[in-house]
């Protein structure tokens, strides 16, 4: 049962007020790996460069995560730089440079490919679908993307999304790609290309998730001290596609808890710079943050007794007129 | 168990993407005093001008309000407009227009000082605290304020939050008044100066609580058509306010489902424009949307296994070289 991710493994530049860090490991399917190795073994599919070393591998091998499809190729790992301010939500991308991500293509090693649950993290569809073809055993599969593909390939994008069972945005790209105006609205039209679960990521507001016949919705979980947002999204998917790994059939049950393990994974992620505080999380943490979650957002059956027909009688209706 | 609401009663002219309507009766304590009707007796205390009518009156008669202390004074009645656009928590204020308002000082009946739950919406924090001087029985006061008081009566303001039992604010305005970054942190500033719940309203994302040794989150009903945001802070101020003098004990629990409760009201009011909304809703409407809130936003209870020490043996850590 273990997943496949195929993304960018990457070296990130990151300033926040609260510091800066140069060319540490980044990349969706560094982050999406590092989380769902909590709970199931992970292989990764991408590729990196001369200067991404031995050293650098460290990351996911001391996970323990297969990275017999990463590529190493001549030439420069991708590399990105950004800046964020006092909310967390808004980022600045100071440089985006693809080195050689600019002509990846992902060889999936045979052993690959009889993965299960696969999380294609945003990048060109064209290569999302290569992957679902390579992978024909696939049970559960999350697509990512992001504003570039759905204003630059919106009809390879769109039939990416038919083809997958769960289409993971953030909310201005679930109502940039299905112009709707209401993530409600927005969830419905993605249903109804095809995925059976939509789920919308919203920052520090939590998340949603969509299906034909749900909708549910978890917090943040309020972390103490943000350091840096790099990833959120990333770890929060590969939390989700582990937990959703570990069950058997994938209901609605499965899917609401898998958003909030992706939900705790992610907290723990913006606490530190890059993916630093991935080696300090232990399984006490992740259960006692778990725990917090569900009582943060319990609402208790409310017994209500509406008031009705109550308008007031004529001379009740006073008013003070200092006319 | 009446509550008492002092604030704005008010015409506005509102524009969204949806629609426009001119002169409409608003105002913080309509909107306010409309939504807690729903749950318990309410008394208004505000002033209009000459150009407030027995028939603008109806809206709060019809719904049962006591209206003996708002004046009518010489002169016409406040006046705001404002237009939304395509995101419902940014609003541009094209005009307001004081007038009666300017000199507003609540001369509240004798038979209104008996009030143990007391709204003070959004004025001068001098106001409000005259309010709490006349209110000597008063076992749970709500006050609300906006960034013009935050900026310009600091020192008022702080001395009214230190008074009362529970401060309202949206998120930007904790941050500003708080000069805290993070939501938790704002909270915990704002109880250290004395109210023992801060409620933090995020408009589409829902609301949270703080108290001393508690947070909970509440996410926003989900509406089909939204036309009007105008006054659903208000009526979210006015259903907890409304549920929590239904309740004997004012603890956590009555605390969680007030703010559900408040949440559930303010989704009918942005439904339609203006008050429109309040006169369609029906006892198994408000039921139907608290049960969807408690089903929307439950997580449960995850039984997890977390791996670890997982670190790959050095023969299986491969990368496949293209150099």
């Amino acid at each position: 049962m273990s997943v496949l991710i195929v993304g960018t493994v990457a070296f990130d530049t990151i300033e926040t007020p609260w510091g800066r860090v140069e060319r540490v490991v980044g990349g969706s399917a560094t982050y999406s790996a590092l989380a769902a190795s909590f709970l199931v073994p992970v292989r990764v599919a991408g590729v990196v460069g001369e200067d991404f070393t031995d050293r650098h591998f460290e990351v996911f091998w001391r996970r323990g995560i297969e990275t017999t499809g990463v590529a190493r190729e001549r030439g420069k790992t991708f590399f990105w730089a950004g800046r964020y301010g006092e909310n967390p939500n808004e980022r600045e991308t100071l440089a985006t440079e693809l080195n050689v991500f600019e002509n990846f293509t992902p060889r999936l090693p045979e052993d690959y490919r009889d993965s299960r649950h696969l999380f294609l993290a945003n990048m060109a569809p064209e290569i999302q679908m290569s992957v679902l073809d390579s992978c024909v055993k696939a049970r559960f599969s999350i697509l990512d993307t992001m504003d570039f593909w759905i204003g630059g390939s919106r009809e390879a994008l769109e039939e990416a999304v038919r083809r997958v069972d769960c289409v993971l945005m953030n909310d201005g790209e679930a109502r940039q790609f299905s112009r709707a105006s209401s993530l409600a609205g927005a969830a419905e039209r993605i249903l109804g290309m095809g995925p059976r679960v939509v789920v919308i990521k919203k920052g520090e507001h939590g998340a949603e998730m969509f299906t034909k016949k749900s909708h549910s919705t978890v917090p943040a979980y309020p972390v103490g001290r943000l350091k840096d947002p790099t990833g959120a999204g990333d770890t929060f998917a590969g939390g989700l596609l582990g937990y959703v790994a570990t069950a058997g059939r994938i209901g609605e049950g499965v899917l609401r808890k898998a958003m909030a393990v992706g939900t705790v994974l992610a907290s723990f992620c913006v606490e530190e710079f890059g993916t630093g505080n991935f080696e300090n999380i232990v399984e006490s943490d992740i259960k006692g943050r778990l725990k917090y979650l569900r009582m943060a957002s319990r609402v208790e059956n409310v017994a209500l007794k509406i008031r009705d027909n109550i308008s007031l009688e004529d001379e009740e209706r006073v008013i003070k007129t200092g006319l």
